[in-house]
């Protein structure tokens, strides 16, 4: 099931960025699961990866390359992690970006490889080598759509956004992929995201938009907690638009901050929309907490605690589990004389107990629709913070119980 | 189901102790749901509350009354919790302790009250009051089976364990109780646990030894990771055995604490085995940590894991789940390469690699019986934690979807 989520009918080119796909049949049959993207000289690029130590051979190469030289290429296959194996796995990883880097005529530390897919099982390297020639001979700008396509493993739906702003008289266009179903999806790791402009961006500005909009979007979702090995999250800037983004005017520059955050938020949207077993898209919105961290560790904690997923599971307005899971998140100082708690709109509770005139009908009514927004107000402050998540349902269980099996 | 648990055929009573059950009818029907404890005098009390800052009306009552007396009576239902009703809801508690004392003859303070089930609806608190005098009538040493009994809410099996001792050539008696089958029960909250002894035993060491007790027992186990808002655990040592603990022997002082300390560990243990929807009974033992803290949050980050849960339910070898929700433990220093897994023995991983000769059939066949023991080697140290926990099963979600359903 997918909470009101289609794919996109069609993703703008990006002046500056050409990609190419293939079926180079890693675990799939008759659909493509190899990505080029060529990133144009002069662009500059910034990525965060996963948090997990547990990170997959292709991290470890992707930050290493990073770290010498600026990309100009990124190769993404779907179907293995490539994780979980050890020297052999750094290997492989290297092995592909040599024979890209030989066909794309470049350095091997300016291609980063991205996997995603089944943990453990050794990459099947001459099947994406053998097709580097081939992809590198493909490239074009109107590929964004099958690249958003050829990364999916169990996703259900592709995901894709693009925004054209006009900045200073500018014509600016942002396009943004990304796959992910789960935070891990049963042996099949990883969320990846691909975001570029044609927007000038200097070094630091890329890295600093990229940690932003990545902080209030795919850092403010979970479908189960599992944070995975393969997790990687990029902007290009790609220079070609004319446009720089050190001399926009101010509004110009806030239009712009505000388009590339909304995208990477729809990307992490649509994630949690086609996660793992979904029937409910989720809403947790913390207010009055005295600080952002607080409010972010009461609502994850929320997020993640089986018995609030049951009871959206079953729109059960069970609210002593809600408040229950915000008592005993990490370092909170909550005065549950203050607390109040909204479902879509309707008062549950009100300073720590059933509000006046709430009924558990009207709370089952509240909780009836796809998409549920649980908001509470701790009155002991004034940050808030908002995240997404799913229910916990039947199929999530047997989604991740029968995948191997 | 229940993975190899059968209630106690016999509770030993403990002298100093005498119980009585009552049907008040406060959830239940056809079966007792109140208990009453009491203590004689000249004994020693101590008890650890839940760390929910949400914490029920009884807990509230509790801490401040044992801070001010030692207890002659528990007052002890189940089928309301009696929390997340604010200042009424700690009305309701001091009711019940009034009517107990003027019942009993003691002070309002020398009375603890404990309450499991519902959250969020008003105690009848006349169904309890009116039982009191009854209760106190019927007092008697043995009666800790039926007290095991009225206290189970969603347990389907009753729990209690009992240990005889020579110390020093004295008998000494050890019987406890507990109720549970998730951290929270549905609506219903709450683990509780009540252990005796006729050990003496000074102030200072009841609440050490209750509190080492808990620490290798209660807060070593985890069905869903949610911390109830009613959680309690008290150890009431009454001195008539004739021993007392600050004059034992060394080794009748370690006979008697590993005694207790085990009595605690059965009780916990007990609580997984009736784990909702529990398929799976699982040790996770961490080793070679480099402290026990990190060994722990390593253990329960992956005992929280819904990936390594749903897997451990479809008996799956899914080692990547394992791996990777260590490698996203807080803190955890985690040299990968170093890392070794055992599923009941079998060496799955080794230094971060596949073990040699390691197959999927092999790692199958390990994971086919109702327990399991999940070892993980981190190679960093000398640390070790082991903790308890279940599996996540189509049960789970039906049990908590479908409870107010």
């Amino acid at each position: 099931m997918v909470i009101s989520l289609n794919p996109p009918e069609r993703l703008s080119p990006v002046k500056g960025i050409r990609l190419a796909t293939a079926a180079a049949g890693l675990r799939y049959r008759d659909r493509d699961d190899l990505v080029l993207v060529e990133i144009c000289e002069q662009a500059q690029t910034a990525a965060l990866f996963t948090a997990n130590r547990f990170c997959a051979a292709p991290v470890v190469i992707a930050r290493r390359h990073l770290a010498a030289a600026q990309p100009r290429y990124l190769l993404i296959n779907a179907g293995n992690a490539n994780a979980g194996l050890g020297e052999p796995g750094l290997d492989d990883a290297q092995v592909t970006c040599a024979a890209l880097a030989n066909a794309g005529g470049c350095r091997e530390t300016e291609v980063l490889p991205f996997s995603t897919g089944v943990i453990g099982e050794r990459l099947a390297v001459e099947k994406i080598t053998s097709h580097c020639s081939s992809l590198v001979g493909k490239l074009q700008e109107d590929a964004w759509l099958p690249a958003a396509q050829a990364i999916m493993t169990t996703d259900t739906v592709c995901k894709g956004q693009s925004r054209q702003l006009q900045l200073d008289g500018k014509a600016v266009t942002i396009t943004g992929i990304a796959k992910g179903a789960g935070m891990i999806r049963p042996d099949m790791a990883t969320m990846l995201a691909f975001v570029a402009t044609d927007l000038e961006v200097g070094p630091e500005q890329a890295v600093r938009l990229v940690r932003e909009a990545t902080q209030q979007s795919f850092h403010c979702i979970t479908v189960d907690g599992d944070t995975s090995t393969n997790d990687a999250c990029v902007l290009m800037a790609t220079a070609r638009s004319g446009a720089r983004f050190s001399e926009l005017s101010t509004p110009a520059m806030q239009e712009f901050t505000r388009a590339l955050n909304s995208l990477f938020l729809s990307l992490a949207q649509a994630i949690v929309r086609d996660g793992e077993g979904v029937t409910k898209y989720i809403c947790i919105r913390i207010e009055q907490a005295h600080s952002e961290k607080t409010a972010r560790d009461i609502a994850f904690t929320i997020a993640h605690s089986p018995l609030v997923k049951t009871s959206a599971f079953a729109s059960d307005p069970n609210w002593g589990r809600i408040v229950a899971a915000a008592g005993r998140a990490p370092g909170a100082a909550l005065d549950m004389d203050r607390l109040s708690l909204y479902i879509n709109g309707l008062a549950v509770i009100e300073n720590g107990q059933p509000a006046p005139g709430y009924t558990e009908a009207a709370g089952s009514q509240a909780m009836q629709g796809e998409e549920l927004e649980l908001r509470l107000a701790l009155g002991s402050g004034k940050a808030t913070a908002q995240i997404w998540t799913t229910d916990l349902s039947h199929d999530y269980v047997r989604i991740n119980a029968e995948y191997r099996t």
